[in-house]
């Protein structure tokens, strides 16, 4: 039986050039689908006509509207492609408005000197980690272990005080398992909870409005870490009038960064 | 007299929608413009046509290919205009090619619950630092005040044995001094020197494919700051297979978070 993940970003070629996909019941959020669903398969797109060995280096996804629960089609535009990188442009269509724009930038990767300054923080294996319930959750939580080493939360009745940290470091994986791949390294960088619940305690409205990810690590790399639990580690800097940040970074198990992420987050309160 | 930063920032509307603008002297780069006069003149073009009090959050700049002097085009197409939220995308055109793409996220930004959970690193004062000798060198670097608490670099004949940090602060200014805006601060998102070359020791083949600045406060936060210098906090995480990253934060004087930038840098070696 095909991953719900991989329904997720299914799409079919249109006769007009445009490719066709539907949103997925598996991943739905509250008023949409999962943003990081969104984000996997307006990639998938970029990479569909693309030549063997080219790989995503970097991809900004802005979320315009709340797609509504049916088609949507994605136009494809490639702006530049380079002796070694390629640019591409996207939209995501829903009827007559865009509801998601995307940028990426690939290139086929090739050996060169390499340092990794960062390194993972030390946590307990995955084993040792107890996994967040999500019977009864929405979809898209149900999609994803979650196994919070540190800031996991839940809902309060009334605010902080004072504002809490932001951080979360938790071991996360595909469910069912499912080998990590570009695709699902993309939607794993959505996955962490909206920064200003954990800064305010409460559930405030809020919505993801711009994500980048860069990816650290080609599709070798990649595949090595089969569909073993990755750790996030993600954080915010600042809320300010309207908007919060979000940075997070994606390690396989071993220690390597796979991916770093950026993201915007409306806010109201 | 005109501040160069405003020239290189002058667009004029086209009978067909675009607008043109003109690279400039006074900012250009080994192989083409600074590309944080790049990044400013397409912010600019996102900001034209929109009603007072839009201001803008997030930017993505892809540098696709090296500008030649001379003309260029910019054409802008809004993505969605929501209640409070609007994303407009841009390409910029030099002869049939695409040389830069952009997305751009504005809104109206309202007093909410606020929290800047990052801390301005403590330093020595502007006047405490001495400005790095830019006199015959390149055009870009003479348009900017540079004065390095930690981090300067100058290219080594030899590679470093081991890997470096790849950090920097600095305080930064224009030259001649111009009171800070939205404009003037995504290009100095994009001052800091390519993380590659300070990690390395040796100056190596690079440039930035692509760069995200999110904006952390509103026009009349950012007037506060004036003309004086800025304090500039860059980073990388990993280098590998062709590419690292930066990440980086811009202070007001005051300590306050004013932009957070990423960015993918190509290199060879």
């Amino acid at each position: 039986m095909e991953h719900p993940f991989d329904t997720a970003c299914t799409l079919a070629r249109q006769s007009d050039g445009r490719f066709s996909g539907h949103t997925s019941d598996a991943y739905w959020n509250m008023a949409g689908p999962f943003g990081g669903t969104t984000a996997a398969v307006l990639l998938r797109a970029a990479l569909l006509d693309q030549a063997q060995g080219v790989e995503p280096v970097a991809l900004t996804v802005n979320y315009c509207a709340a797609l509504a629960k049916g088609p949507f089609a994605i136009e494809v535009r490639p702006a530049r492609s380079g002796k070694s990188v390629r640019h591409v442009s996207i939209e995501m269509q829903q009827g007559s408005g865009i509801v998601a724009t995307a940028s990426v930038v690939l290139a086929v990767r090739r050996d060169t000197w390499a340092h990794q300054e960062a390194r993972m923080p030390e946590v307990p294996p995955p084993d040792a980690v107890a996994s967040m319930p999500t019977d009864g959750r929405l979809p898209w939580l149900q999609r994803y272990d979650f196994r919070f080493v540190r800031g996991a939360w839940r809902p309060l009745a009334q605010p902080f005080a004072a504002p809490q940290p932001a951080h979360s470091t938790l071991w996360m994986a595909d469910v069912p398992p499912r080998p990590l791949d570009h695709l699902s390294l993309a939607a794993l960088c959505d996955v962490f909870i909206v920064r200003v619940f954990l800064a305010r305690g409460t559930m405030v409205p809020a919505g993801t409005v711009t994500m980048t990810v860069h990816f650290h690590a080609a599709a070798d790399e990649i595949a090595a870490q089969g569909s073993a639990p990755v750790l996030g580690v993600a954080d915010a800097q600042i809320f300010t009038r309207n908007f919060g940040d979000q940075v997070a970074q994606v390690w396989s198990s071993r220690g390597r960064l796979l991916a770093t992420t950026t993201q915007m987050t409306w806010f109201k309160e």
